[in-house]
């Protein structure tokens, strides 16, 4: 008893969806996803920008910070930087593990959820969020950054350009992943390329006796003399700022769905292979800036000898100008990738967020709208949700990338320990599980379990420790808003949880559900007898309910009395009836008629007819005072009463909808006029070659 | 065929209904408009306070001009006081005379467009709607100023008081006339009163050889030396300035219907009374500043001797001050009157310009909203949207009084003018038309025509000339912005008329107007198979429709596949179709649906069902993605389709609307259960008692 048939049709309707169309494409359907994933030498570019471009802040920030105890202290640097290093080494081969555990793409949230149960689950995903949001303020304030340090003159536009930038992205997002990942391909490889190109460079010259020299090298900085303890919370501090270099290392985890088949094995081997990069970069550009001498302060006035009203001139630049010169071409693709791979960083999120936003609405944890995938198969509203907050985080710290990087990794870290711990418990759980099984059978399982539960072990050690470091050096600094951030969103999600539930709870079919409702009456509201209305009742006797009454609220007496003599002049063939309101009122008149016609005539279900204007412009509008939708919003809370609109398209929806309600003059179809209407309240009419009253 | 009911109900049906009664009171009856008629000592402190506040600037702006001159031009003061006083007595018997011709409250606009056709009609129109926000400003920004005068600490926060008021007054307003009335009788007479005391007060000792001395009397000024051609402009520009004393004359003209019977009678008396207190302060007020050697300045700086950092205080104040001592009780009580009164007279404009709207409203000149009556009897939409443009101005001009009056009074003149040569326009018609009727019937009305004819052609010169004066002093000072809105709104008024003609053209019956649509095909939308699902289902069933099907957007096929098996499972009697949508869109699969549909069974109208949430708590609405409201709204584009919305009120919905579709647990009915139903689509019933399945 029931029929399957599929809607093909693909165009555009109107005009706003044409205008859609243009920007973001055309629509694909739900089979095309496939067509859409990523073979390997794509998926790096998406996935390791982030992880590659934090090269571009991470040295910066880890000397920065050592360089506020005076220039001796740079000679932790090498320590700090290698430390960072075996940090990255774990922590890429602990996700390599969960990736092989859990390839649905969930990360963190779902290794957290499942082994540690709902709470857990829910602060990762808070944590990631903010993150996200921050990966992307970050990312672009240091492009911004390095844009600046080429070009200084767009010093003052600072602000502006990010907020341009993260529109750009969302627009080029919502076109949808495929296209999107070709657009970044190259410069990521190009960032790379020319990177690796520079270091070398930079590093023979050394040893040819010739080393570059950094523009900041001659400048004496302003040293504070620090306790002991604090020598080491500053050492920390630089080390959890040199960190940053770890974030965007979990994007591949959450990505996995979106890898070519074997999607395990491919997203393993991408996941190497950036940390190897990311590692190799990063350690190259601290050696060559350490060589070159660059020195880049907290707060430029500090270096003395530097006009601190100046930009400050990012790391990344300093050491390109020291290698190739300042002003050589070079100089400026090495700046120009650098920027890009960094606004491509901030691009990865568009593509975690919004997946981990649908999986988050999949699981009730958020509105269901981040659930819905776009016309282009993205999930557009998380994307451009992902925009607006970005843009509010970018304004409000006036894209000040050392102020941003305080609040950052700590999100990141926070999941990641987590997450490790989420995978201690599960291979423990698998272990256990496999214990009393014939040992031949699950011998390789309960290897690998082995090797798992070791390395992501190391690997929650370390995360939490180093959570530990970062929280307390960086606590002061501003990451306190973070820590206010994670724990709101998390109550919230709870909160929208328990809110789906209950009105999941309360629409399930349960005993109390059954059919038989009584009787079937119309009423069509009247306001005056005009072609709206007219449809209205001519749509209402068409439906042929049990009864029709036409309503009339009278505001004033003598409205009633015309509308009566109209009607009968007319004889339309539906029984009028006129409630007066003397308070003005429309919808609680009708509310009392109602309740008086059931009271007298038993409970019956009521079908409301009002006519509904639909304009072509939007100010038109606030000419017409929407009466019908308020009325309808008011009786829809009357119970048993349905709102029937019948819509009525004003010439002007022309414009926009292709048709109005009106027939186009000289198109009118033969059919007799209203005044010669006879009458008969609509019983079964003979099928007449004749559609409702309108210009198809 | 017809029934009249009445409505009687006027209880707040929810909770913001309540809400809005506490702040704005219980609703009135339409009968109840004549208890809210005015007496004339109510009449007058409403419609006089425009015109009676403007003495406590006018003398001040006027001396203020002169002194630009140096101190040796307040001897023009007297001269140019005078010719103010005698344009107010010739304006007062002008209106007294349109009062005459044209009781209806229209005033100047009915008099333009009755005598000088449409656009001499709207422009007039335009003019006071601008006049009126800028009553509204001036009035408060001096009170504000007199405020200040008295309690200089509140100089910086000028602009958030201000705003403050208008927002305060906007509310008593929304309360209606009458109670307004109420409140603003006594300040504006204990205006009247104490300022009357104060000039007598100070000519007394004037005359006792004890004149009193104002504090600014010492001060010096830079004096400009000016050319003979500077010196009869700057006089001129005095006088202009001074003409903001007749600002609000027109007021009472405005509000004729407001006034008890005899209306014109006791209208015209109010406005002579008016007028002449208006004239007897004004001539005071000049006199005893002259006298007390007040030096008001418009750059406080340009006076030797004063601390410009300070704030001026008002010529009002400083007369106060000279004849009561400063900080003496009389002196307080002299600026609180004149802040209040200022205030009231911004109130004038509340009850001007919502009338005047509403009469615009009526003619098709102005959006519909502005015509419809709130509960209280007062246009409120006319109210909140001055409002709105008061707080606008205030703010763009930071509520500064000498800007302010630079824009001011050239719409009252632009209307005053038009006015008046309508009215004299209308005479000569009288005349006209009376000429070759016998004398002896006649006589008595071409009397009054010819005096009327004389006071009005008088009338007509002497403001056609200010106008021009007004227009060519105050031009470059800013009064240009007024020539530009005045056009703009005029032009604006006859779009929107042109407008309503051309969709009054589109709605009126004519002979394409028919009945006769064919076929009733029901349409239900079923997502899930929940509890709002199953009313939709169950009340198309009720409806009882030539064919009723149930149709099902699939975005995957799994769900379709689901879908069916419940739907075979509790065999609901009702054929189901999937249509899938690999594009995931659900309007456009459901109108090639219809179309094929009609293809096959011919024309019909459908009637599309819709399950629609309602929800008690507005963040709610962003849980549900309101894809119903969606589809609804582009199913209305389709040719023949009314959309029936069926309400699912959800629990939270019984926070604000005392009721929720779902049965209160043990309330359920009897009744049985879905998965029990048997089938039959739904023909004739047996009426059992009971009513749809919802909780009362």
């Amino acid at each position: 008893m029931s029929t399957v048939v599929t809607y093909e049709g693909r165009e555009a309707s109107d005009a706003p969806q044409l205008a859609k169309r243009i920007i973001i494409g055309d629509p694909l359907t739900s089979q095309q996803v496939d067509e859409q994933l990523l073979p390997k030498r794509m998926a790096l570019p998406i996935f390791a920008s982030d992880a590659l471009s934090s090269v571009a802040y991470a040295p910066q920030e880890l000397l920065m910070i050592l360089l506020i105890g005076g220039l001796a202290f740079l000679s932790f640097a090498p320590w700090v930087a290698a430390a960072v290093v075996v940090l990255l080494v774990v922590v890429v081969l602990s996700y390599r593990q969960l990736i092989k555990a859990y390839p649905s793409g969930g990360g963190d949230y779902e290794v957290a959820s499942k082994n540690l149960g709902e709470i857990p689950g829910v602060i990762v995903a808070a944590a990631l969020l903010v993150d996200y949001v921050l990966t992307v303020s970050v990312s672009i304030a240091s492009g911004v950054d390095n844009i600046i340090s080429a070009v200084p003159e767009l010093n003052p536009a600072r602000v502006e350009i990010a907020v341009g930038f993260v529109i750009l992205i969302v627009i080029v997002n919502l076109r949808g992943v495929r296209e999107a990942s070709t657009v970044f391909a190259i410069p990521t490889y190009l960032f790379i390329g020319s990177v690796a190109v520079m270091i070398a460079t930079g590093l023979i010259r050394t040893f040819l006796g010739d080393p570059p020299v950094a523009s900041s090298a001659e400048f004496a900085v302003h040293a504070e003399s620090l306790t002991q303890a604090a020598v080491i919370l500053l050492v920390l501090r630089a080390f959890s700022s040199g960190c940053s270099a770890l974030t965007g290392v979990e994007a591949v985890s959450n990505g996995v769905p979106a890898f070519r088949a074997p999607k395990i094995r491919n997203a393993q081997t991408t996941l190497a292979l950036m940390g190897t990069i990311a590692a190799l970069l990063f350690v190259g550009l601290t050696a060559l800036a350490l060589i070159s001498g660059v020195h880049y302060a907290e707060n430029p006035c500090h270096l003395i000898g530097f006009d601190c009203t100046k930009p400050q001139p990012s790391l990344m630049a300093q050491v390109a100008a020291a290698t190739f010169g300042a002003g050589s071409i070079p100089f400026f693709i090495i700046q120009a990738a650098t920027a890009c791979v960094l606004l491509l960083a901030a691009n990865t999120a568009f593509n975690g967020f919004p997946l981990l936003g649908a999986v988050l609405s999949r699981d009730g944890y958020a509105p269901k709208a981040l659930n819905t995938r776009g016309d282009r198969l993205v999930f557009s509203n998380g994307m451009i949700l992902l925009g607006i907050a970005a843009v509010v985080v970018l304004v409000i710290f006036q894209a000040n990338l050392t102020t941003l990087i305080q609040l950052y990794i700590i999100g990141v870290f926070v999941s990641f320990s987590l997450g490790q711990i989420g995978m201690v418990r599960h291979w423990k759980r698998l272990l256990r599980e496999t214990r009393h099984r014939p040992l031949d059978e699950v011998a390789a399982q309960r290897r690998s379990a082995h090797i798992g539960l070791a390395i992501n072990t190391c690997g929650a050690t370390l995360t939490v420790t180093v959570l530990l470091i970062v929280t307390i050096t960086k606590f002061t600094h501003g990451a306190w808003m973070v820590f206010f951030a994670i724990p709101i969103l998390a109550v919230l999600m709870m909160g929208i949880k328990r809110y789906y539930r209950d009105v999941e709870h309360e629409i399930t079919i349960d005993d109390t559900t059954h059919f038989g409702s009584e009787g079937d009456v119309a009423i069509v509201l009247v306001s005056k007898l005009q072609k709206p209305v007219i449809k209205a009742l001519d749509y209402a006797i068409a439906a042929n309910h049990d009864k029709t009454i036409a309503l009339h609220i009278a505001l004033t007496p003598q409205d009633g009395e015309e509308l009566q003599k109209l009607w009968a002049q007319h004889n339309i063939p539906v029984p009028l009836v006129i409630v007066d309101s003397p308070y003005r009122t429309f919808a609680q008149p009708v509310e009392q008629f109602i309740k008086q016609y059931r009271a007298k005539h038993g409970p019956s279900v009521v079908t409301v007819y009002l006519p509904q204007y639909i304009v072509g412009h939007w100010w038109e509008s606030f000419l017409h005072n929407r009466r019908a939708r308020r009325i309808a919003n008011q009786l829809m809370l009357v119970h048993g009463v349905t709102i029937t609109l019948v819509p009525w398209l004003l010439d002007s929806s022309e414009l926009i909808y292709g048709r109005r309600s009106r027939p186009v003059p000289g198109q009118e179809r033969a059919g007799r006029p209203l005044a010669l209407y006879g009458g008969s309240t609509g019983g079964r009419r003979a099928q007449r070659p004749q559609g409702p009253p309108e210009a198809g």
